[in-house]
């Protein structure tokens, strides 16, 4: 990511990016000197009452308009998006995709959980030459095999792009770690011989089911993944204890690092708090709701939602 | 590297490298805005009618205060260093770390081939306190294992240096490679119950003098590396035919560039320019010279050395 950056993004030079966003991105925009412009995905307007779909949460293409202007280099996708889990509609591709075309804007697009959905999934880079041409596509090994320390990912797009790509990955990495990069063509191959794609999907499925049981029995709602491993939950009806002693580095945060720190403190239980992923300015939009990872042995899941039954006593319903 | 660069180096900052230099540096430095002075290490004075030691590859203390100014951040060292072979003595680099305690610049030792001298070895941040409460070591488990795919390497230093680097750093590789970063750790572990540095020493110094037999017969002088497996060739007295037909990105560049087209076209050994590593105004210090790598099975050198031999028409004696 950082060499597609590196390769395009000069002093003064603008960057949309959806809010939440993998919190990487922002040092990685700003380091070569650009400037960031936060276009907010849109909750379900029923969020904190009932459950939702992931893809419920939307893109506001008047804010996404507005957002452009004639500095505008580039904009940051991801698809299936974390922390949402929202997989983009191939309508919502399109019409970014047509905008940055009319606006000569470089699409990177950050599909690193590319092999995990449970609804159609579409890579945008597939939807016209005109786009294709724009894009940059982002892939991770670490990602695709469950080994995140492995450091071996890549990008694929068009010869023109790909070159800028090239000769900063070369001044920053020198090369991703080569005995990695042979086991993951051997992955990718013994992959589609066992139908390992197939059934992650399936397994990952099964644990973001069965995690959810949890949510319907306290009545906490929760937005449903269309892709990845993450569960956003709203907890809006999680009374937080008035005199509740949080430690000062929580305790000017949003609601969601108290909820956060309540929950590691009480249950037992780590979630990640939204926020983290948005500007000040949209913060409240996150405040609300916690991120789970549901990549874990059942055995631990159904620990924890042994534990997240403590939760019962501070829930108003 | 990158990380110490962009740890510390803020548009503006100076950087002294001793030329010729590890041509990485050089993007590494500028990415994040800094100005690179430049000293030059001063070869051999006999360096092109006799055989010479890589220690004998000097710098001019006057030279190193001059290029100091108000605005150095940061000096690069490099021992052993890669193309010279020189491994800087304890008294030369207590000097350098003099100048650097006095006048406040960080110490970015480049030590990756830490295990490869065949000359007593000094850490710079040995040398006193004061030294090492300013500099930053590099190390490589790529280099040292001859597994430079492996992109593992460290640094050390004090800690109100390092928590600069890695916060660099986990903005730039996040991490490096966990399983590779075990694999060097069971590496160092083995290295020592097995003798292995000692052995590879060994090994290495029996490559260097092997290869170096072919430079007696063809009378060519040679700079002996004190560390490292490379070894600087003078090929003054190689005649290049006035008509030989170099391409165009060959034709302009110094004679170095000339001499490793030409052995490369007429006797089929590759050999590195070193004027690579130096800048315009300095390259006519290097342009007489290649750079040989050593690392290699026995049976390619042999058949490298009878190859060379094909020079022997070229040469006046």
């Amino acid at each position: 990511m950082l060499s597609a950056f590196m390769g395009f993004i000069e002093e003064g030079d603008e960057v949309i990016i959806f809010e939440p966003f993998f919190d990487q991105y922002i040092s990685n925009i700003e380091m070569p000197g650009g400037k960031i412009v936060y276009v907010p995905l849109h909750p379900p307007p029923k969020g904190a009452t009932q459950n939702s779909s992931a893809g419920e949460w939307t893109i506001d293409f008047s804010e996404l308009e507005a957002a452009i202007s004639p500095k505008t280099k580039m904009i940051v996708l991801n698809t299936p998006h974390n922390p949402v889990g929202k997989v983009f509609s191939k309508d919502e591709l399109l019409k970014i995709g047509e905008l940055c075309v009319k606006n000569n804007i470089i699409i990177l697009s950050d599909e690193v959980y590319d092999r995990l959905y449970y609804v159609p999934f579409t890579r945008i880079a597939t939807l016209s030459p005109e786009i294709e041409s724009l894009t940059l596509t982002v892939g991770s090994a670490g990602k695709n095999f469950y080994a995140t320390g492995w450091r071996v990912g890549w990008l694929i797009g068009p010869p023109h792009l790909i070159e800028y790509v090239a000769a900063a990955h070369t001044r920053i990495c020198y090369s991703s770690v080569s005995p990695l990069q042979e086991a993951a063509a051997v992955g990718f191959e013994q992959a589609d011989a066992n139908g390992f794609w197939q059934s992650a999907v399936k397994e990952m499925r099964g644990k973001v089911d069965r995690f959810n049981e949890i949510w319907k029995e306290l009545d906490l709602p929760f937005s449903d993944p269309e892709g990845g491993y993450f569960v956003l939950v709203n907890m809006k009806k999680v009374n937080l204890p008035a005199d509740y002693p949080f430690p000062d580095h929580v305790k000017n945060r949003p609601r969601d690092f108290k909820l956060s720190w309540f929950l590691i403190q009480e249950v037992g239980v780590a979630a990640i708090p939204p926020t983290e992923f948005y500007t000040d300015d949209n913060a409240h939009i996150g405040e609300d709701w916690l991120r789970f990872a549901v990549c874990k042995e059942d055995a631990v899941l159904e620990s924890a939602k042994e534990r997240l039954r403590g939760l019962k006593k501070y829930i108003s319903n």
